[in-house]
């Protein structure tokens, strides 16, 4: 699939093909394009500036918790990896190395960063002497590094850009309200910016991130019933410090290993934008974090046309006074009819259309993305009016996505109960689980679904372990996953 | 130097060592820190910040321009380099390999990116087709990688960060248009933002980038004399567009090669800022860039304390509202003198004190960072008061840096007045040349100057060759430079 975006021609439908669909909406969007390297996309401009949207909402959520963002080095000495005995197990066969330079070949061999706990534990064993010195709260915005066997454009990708914050703390405690305090940063954002809901919880043990103590994640469910882990958070523990001696003297003068935490959301959430709000006409993109939040068509002919779009353009730039991230469209090549479903595709959140009834009457013609309902609004306090409907619009979509994940949402009783509805239904499947690692693994390979985590909040208890029968000590989301 | 920064206690004057310096500056500001990894820093949170300021001047007068950004795999396939034969001459010495996954060796060895000409390239031939695809206006925030052999803190990286802008054009004079256009914003932000004057013009060409027709700079000096040049602008003609394959057909219905620019500005601005500002008592930051630009402190003994606090958190709030990037320190452990040097050390344009004798009379001590002037404000107004002083601040900076330059910019005629200018006074040198070569290699082996650039506006023009006598085809700045 090397070819331009001239022979995507037409949008799969979703219910023929979900991942064919994804494909053909993101080519045609022209949201990125493969790479000569495998596994490698470009983030193309309309691509890119999700993520940008993406950055923008978290970088301040950050920022207003006391984070501050660094910049480590992307190679990391090979030796590093086996300071943390989980760690390298989880990321050595994946790490990419730098063994030459020119034609010299290196005295050690250097890894490209798949994640930075360990270059970043290395560095705050030389910065923290003492208790004054904690906590550290540091992000950091990289590309990194994931030799994955099976790849798909924005999901899973061979390099790909995130972000990582990495703290240390003098106590548990702290690290562990810090862990709670960045997972509801995560739900915070994706709920509020990207209006798709999430299912915060714990991770399984077999699902943890290589090195943690404990991993808890944010869920969202895809339109095809799929899950995708759409951030982590991790409290490592002392791990880590124990690995790259990070110790501090205490108030009690004793010296201390500091307990760590770090946390992570990636261009994924590019995917996931796409995967929950999109549909067979294309993107549908949440205005808080659409590029072009409206955009504005001109309509007529000839002889009305330079009344028009001399309106047009006065009502554009009082949107764009107002701080709305609003275009005018007025290319004489293409028919209106053609920039509506253009639009569309392209997930623009609201249409506003004028023609020559319009500026008689004084209205403009606002069509949703999300709903396609149409409406006439007065020109006069336009900005007002198009403000609110896109805190409809970012609601509304949120509710519908609610509503489908709550449609999706099953439970099961035993193995067979959970292979049926996957296979009849698919979505999310709650069942209970007795804890035990076999009975996880069983569920994964009779169904192909995983523990996606345990719920802080699930909608009812389960009593038993849907694979052995026994008690059950946990209840949790099981889902096929991206 | 692998120590914490614990161990920097005093700062070396610039007229004893400025390389030292420079070195216990960064330190004791606690900007940077030497990684495991030969000749990559981490940029820690107060130096990242002075980049996250770069980033954000920058990239609004991008998009003003009607840039986008994207994003291109770092890793780069190594015979990509062999399709220009300049830039693979230019590169190939320094390029860091990835030869191996796991413990799995790839088919084709992978380059990080020294640069991404190439990579682009190969994108761009796939995107463009007609001449309705022109231009294409892309810029990148990246890491990027250049195996130097002799490194320093934010000027000279293995890793370094940047952005790097690529753009495609049906014809040269627009290409050219376009080279010109970012040299210009480039100065517009270094000189505006940054308070640094600096010299534009046309690189020689034997100090042209790789592969490039024609390379722009911006140049400017340090407070050692020395040359750094901070933006750069190349005008790449149709070179890789031959090397890739990047054709269009144009309106007259030729397939044509387009024309191509790049652009660049990187960590080394970081740099730039702390050797041109900076002074025996540390950094001094422009008010536009600085992270901090006002820092409160209130002053008095334990009685008035509260009464005094609570009134510079008032005024703290109001200078925030404002948008001004004001932050308090109240303290207790520190004395005001302690952290007078201190916010100074650490570069903040303006402090404010307040105790209770200003409480009572309704004033605020107002002191400067650059010239030290200290003045009594009245709290009414207080907001633009300190808006004007921090505006005045940043013209008064690049005033003065400007000063500095002119002062340290001199003429020379001969190579041997070249020599005795730089070993006596240092700084610029203006001189002919004949437009040889050999005359500009002679001119480094013996003064280990280089040509900085061929001035658009020189102050005067040289007849004479400093090396041959000849006539002069140009006039150039020589300078020694980092």
């Amino acid at each position: 699939m090397a070819e331009g975006q001239a022979l995507v021609k037409e949008i799969v439908p979703q219910s023929e093909d979900f991942s064919a669909w994804y494909v053909s909406v993101i080519r045609k969007a022209d949201l990125m394009d493969y790479s000569p390297v495998r596994g490698c996309i470009v983030f193309k401009p309309d691509g890119y500036e999700l993520w940008e949207a993406c950055q923008a909402g978290l970088d301040r959520r950050f920022k207003e918790t006391g984070h501050r963002n660094a910049y480590f080095p992307t190679l990391i000495p090979e030796s590093f990896f086996q300071r943390e005995k989980e760690h390298v197990e989880g990321f050595a066969p994946e790490l990419p190395l730098v063994t030459e330079v020119g034609s010299e070949k290196l005295e050690e061999r250097l890894a490209l960063r798949p994640t930075s706990e360990t270059i970043i534990g290395h560095m705050y064993a030389k910065w923290i002497q003492s208790y004054r010195d904690l906590p550290v709260l540091i992000n950091q915005w990289a590309n990194v590094f994931r030799w994955e066997k099976r790849t798909l454009p924005f999901l899973r990708t061979t390099e790909f850009l995130w972000q990582e914050g990495h703290t240390a703390h003098a106590t548990e405690e702290e690290a562990r309200e810090e862990t709670m305090r960045m997972l509801e940063i995560y739900r915070d954002f994706v709920e509020a910016d990207l209006a798709i809901p999430v299912v915060k919880g714990q991770k399984t043990p077999s699902e943890r991130f290589a090195g943690a103590v404990d991993t808890y994640s944010i869920e969202a469910m895809m339109k095809d019933g799929k899950a995708v882990q759409a951030g982590t958070s991790h409290y490592l523990g002392t791990k880590f410090a124990e690995g790259f001696g990070i110790q501090f003297l205490d108030r009690d003068n004793q010296l201390k290993y500091v307990h760590t935490t770090s946390w992570g959301a990636s261009t994924r959430l590019i995917g996931c934008i796409i995967m929950v709000h999109g549909d067979d006409r294309g993107l549908a993109l949440p205005p808080r974090v659409a590029p072009t939040q409206v955009i504005l068509i001109p309509i007529g002919p000839a002889k009305v046309r330079e009344e028009v779009v001399g309106r047009s353009r006065e009502l554009l730039q009082a949107l764009r006074a107002a701080g709305l991230r609003a275009r005018m469209d007025d290319r004489d090549e293409f028919s209106p009819g053609w920039k509506f479903s253009e639009y569309e595709m392209r997930g623009v959140p609201l249409r506003l259309e004028l023609g020559p009834r319009d500026l008689a009457q004084g209205v403009v013609v606002a069509v949703r993305r999300d709903t396609g309902e149409k409406q006439a609004l007065p020109q006069d306090g336009l900005v007002e009016r198009v403000q609110t409907l896109l805190d409809e619009i970012q609601a509304s979509m949120f509710q519908k996505a609610l509503a489908f994940r709550e449609a999706h949402s099953h439970r099961a009783a035993t193995l067979a109960d959970l292979g049926r509805v996957l296979e009849e239904k698919g979505g999310f499947v709650l069942a209970g689980w007795c804890g035990d690692d076999a009975c996880e693994r069983r569920v994964k390979e009779e169904t192909k679904a995983t523990a996606r985590n345990i719920p802080f909040d699930p909608p009812e208890r389960m009593e038993r372990c849907l694979v052995c029968g026994r008690e059950a000590r946990h209840t949790v989301w099981f889902a096929r996953a991206y």
